[in-house]
C-alpha cells in the first residue's frame, strides 16, 4: 500500500523512520512533572463541583473507589499535561504558566471519555467499571459537562487576553473532538471506511486535542499565533501517531499493559486505521476479512464469539498488510510532527524533550 | 406563610406588588426583533456543525420535522434573545451588539434541554418529541455538548476582552445551571424539600442564565461589572418570577397553550415551588398532602392514575396555600428584579423595556 497524504494538506513522508530509542529517563520525569505539577490544580478543580458531582468525578479519575474509599486508581499515561508544560517554556515561559492549560486539556479529555463510553456503551476503563455503570447514565452526562465547563472556567478566570486565546484554541479543539466522536458514531453503521476517512476521524478525535496540549502553554505564556499553530501540527501529527499506536494495541495489545481485553477492539466492531487498511489493500487476505466482517454484522452470534474466531480475523489483517501499514503510518506521523518543530524557535533542551515524548508514543505498549 | 428573603442575601420586599398591566404591543415588537435579529445568525451557527449534528440540532430547533422536511416549529418565547439585545442597549451600544450574546446564551439553554431531557426521561417538548426519543440517546448527548461548544465558539471568536469577559459570566451561568439540574436529580429520590432549596435549585437552573442573558449585551458593549452585576440581579430574580410562574403553569395550566399534559408537574412528580410550599406550610391540607404524596412515591399504579386523583392532589396543594404562596412569590421577585434597575444608568425607553419584559414574564399562561 502506499503512503498517504496527511489530513491538512501537508505531504507525509514517503520513507517512515525506524522505530527511535526512547530516553527513557527524561520521558519519565516529564511524564512525572506533568501529573506532580498539575493534579493538585486539577483536584482543586473537581472539588468545586456540587455533590454529588464531585464523588463521581473522583471515582472517574480513580481517586476513590465505587464505595468512597480513597483509591490510587490509574491516571492515564499523562502525555497532554506533561505537553503542555512543555509548551510554556517553548514560549520562554515556567513550565507552571502551562499548569492551567494542562488543567484544561484534562478536563476537556475527561468530559469526553465521561460521554463517549456512554454513547458507545463502553463498561471498563483503566480496569475498571465506567462512570454510567457505577453512577448511571444521568450522572455520566452531568459531570461530563460539568468537566467541559469547569475547563473554561479555570482559564477564564485567569483574566488575561492570552487565556482569552487559549480558551478559543481549546474550543476549536472540543468542536474537533465531537466531530470526531459523530463520525465514529456513523462509521459504526456503514460497511466500508476508507483509509481518509479513518484518519480524519481519528485526525479529529486524538489529533485536535493533543495538538491543543502542545499550543495552549504556549499561548499562555504569551506566544503569537504562527507560532502556536505551528506547535499543534506537532501535537496533531503526534495525536496520529499515537492513535495508530493506540489501534495497533487495540487488536495485539498485551491485555496486562493494555487493562483491555484481548482482540479488544474486534470484539467491538471498531474500524481502527489496521481494519480500514487492510481492506483497502485487496488481495485475497483482504478480501476474505472482508466477507467475514460483512457476515459479523449479520451474526447474532458475534457476541459469543471464541477467541480463536477473532484471532483468524486479527492474522486475515496482518496478512493483508494492514498491521505493518499502521505501524509504518505511525512512524511517518511521528516523523511529520518531529519535522515541525524545526519550524519554532525554542530552547534546545525543550525540542529535545518534545522528541523524546514524541518517541515514546510510538514505541510505548500500553 | 412568610415571604423569604432572596439567596443572594437581598431581602425581598414583604408586600408583593399586584399583577401589573402588561404593554403587549411593547413585548411583542420586543420578542420578534430578538427572534428576528438572533435566529439567522443562530442557524448559521447550528449549520457548522458536521452532520448528522446539524440535522439533529435543526429538528431540536423546530426547523425540521423528524424526516427532514422544513417546519416552522415553535421556537419557544424567546425572551433570553430579546433580553440580550435590550442588554447591549443598557451600555449605550446598538442592539446588534448583543447578537452573539443572545446566540451563544440561546446554545446553551438548547444543550441544557437536550441533556436534561435525556437525564429526566421527558418523551415531549414544545408539542414534539424530544431528540433522543428521534434520534436515539447518543445524539442528544452529541448534539447538547456540540451546542454547548459552539456558545463558547461564537462568542471568543470576536476576539475582543470583551468577547473573554461574556465568555466568562457565560461560563459561570451554565456551571450553575449543570449545578441546579444536579440538585434537580438528586430532590427527586427525597422525600421533603425545603422551600429555601427549591428556590436555590430554581435559582440555578433558571435564574443563572437569564442573568447572563440580561448582562451579557452589555458586556459585549463594553459596560463595567458593576453594571454588569446589577443587571444579573434584575435577571436572577426575574428567573425566579419565570420559574415560579412555570410552576404554577406545571400544574395549573391550559394544556393547549402549554403544549404539555394536564397537571404535567406532579404526574412527573416534580417537587416544584406550590408542592414544597404546601408542604412546608402545615395544617390538615398539608399533612394530608405529605401522606399522599408519600405513598405515591412507593405506589406501583402511579403511572395509571386518573385525571381525579391528580386533581384532588393539586386541589390539596390549593388548600394548603401552595398556589397563592407561588403567584406572590412571582410578583415578589418581579418586585425585587424591577428595583434592580433603578440602580444602573440607562436610557429611560431601554428601563421601560426591561420593565415590560419582566411584566408579561408573571402574567404570561404558556
Amino acid at each position: 500500500m502506499r503512503p498517504r497524504s496527511g489530513t491538512r494538506g501537508e505531504k507525509v513522508p514517503t520513507a517512515p523512520s525506524a522505530n527511535p530509542a526512547v530516553d527513557t529517563a527524561a520521558v519519565t520525569a516529564l511524564l512525572e512533572r506533568g501529573r506532580t505539577l498539575s493534579t493538585p490544580v486539577l483536584r482543586a478543580a473537581v472539588d468545586r463541583l456540587a455533590p454529588p458531582m464531585d464523588t463521581v468525578a473522583a471515582y472517574h479519575f480513580g481517586w476513590i473507589d465505587a464505595h468512597g474509599r480513597p483509591a490510587d486508581g490509574d491516571g492515564g499515561k499523562a502525555v497532554r499535561p506533561a505537553l503542555a508544560l512543555l509548551s510554556a517554556e517553548v514560549a520562554g515561559a515556567a513550565p507552571e504558566v502551562g499548569i492551567p492549560g494542562a488543567v484544561a486539556v484534562e478536563l476537556v479529555h475527561n468530559f469526553s471519555l465521561l460521554h463517549d463510553d456512554l454513547m458507545d456503551g463502553d463498561e471498563q476503563r483503566r480496569h475498571r467499571d465506567t462512570v454510567w455503570k457505577v453512577h448511571g447514565p444521568a450522572q455520566a452526562i452531568l459531570v461530563g459537562d460539568a468537566l467541559f465547563a469547569l475547563a473554561n472556567e479555570i482559564l477564564l478566570e485567569l483574566g488575561t487576553v492570552e487565556a482569552g486565546r487559549a480558551t478559543r484554541r481549546l474550543t476549536t479543539a472540543t468542536r474537533k473532538l465531537i466531530d470526531g466522536q459523530a463520525q465514529d458514531i456513523s462509521y459504526e453503521h456503514r460497511e466500508r471506511v476508507t483509509v481518509e476517512e479513518c484518519l480524519e476521524m481519528e485526525g479529529n478525535k486524538t489529533g485536535a486535542l493533543l495538538a491543543c496540549a502542545v499550543s495552549i502553554g504556549a499561548v499562555l505564556g504569551g506566544a503569537d499565533d504562527r507560532t502556536a499553530d505551528t506547535l499543534e501540527a506537532y501535537g496533531y501529527h503526534l495525536g496520529l501517531a499515537f492513535q495508530a499506536v493506540d489501534d495497533l494495541l487495540g487488536i495485539w495489545g498485551d491485555p496486562e499493559s493494555t487493562g483491555k481485553q484481548t482482540w479488544s477492539d474486534l470484539r467491538q466492531r471498531k474500524k481502527s486505521l489496521p481494519v480500514v487498511a487492510a481492506l483497502a489493500a485487496g488481495g485475497p487476505a483482504s478480501q476474505r476479512l472482508g466477507e467475514l466482517l460483512a457476515a459479523d454484522a449479520k451474526s447474532n452470534d458475534f457476541d459469543s464469539f471464541s477467541e480463536e474466531e477473532f484471532a483468524t480475523r486479527a492474522a486475515l489483517i496482518e496478512e493483508a498488510g494492514g498491521r505493518e501499514w499502521t505501524s509504518q503510518e505511525a512512524r511517518r506521523q511521528h516523523g511529520t510532527a518531529v519535522e515541525a518543530l524545526d519550524r519554532v524557535d525554542m530552547p534546545e533542551r525543550v525540542r529535545a524533550q518534545l522528541v523524546a515524548l514524541a518517541d515514546f508514543v510510538v514505541v510505548r505498549k500500553r
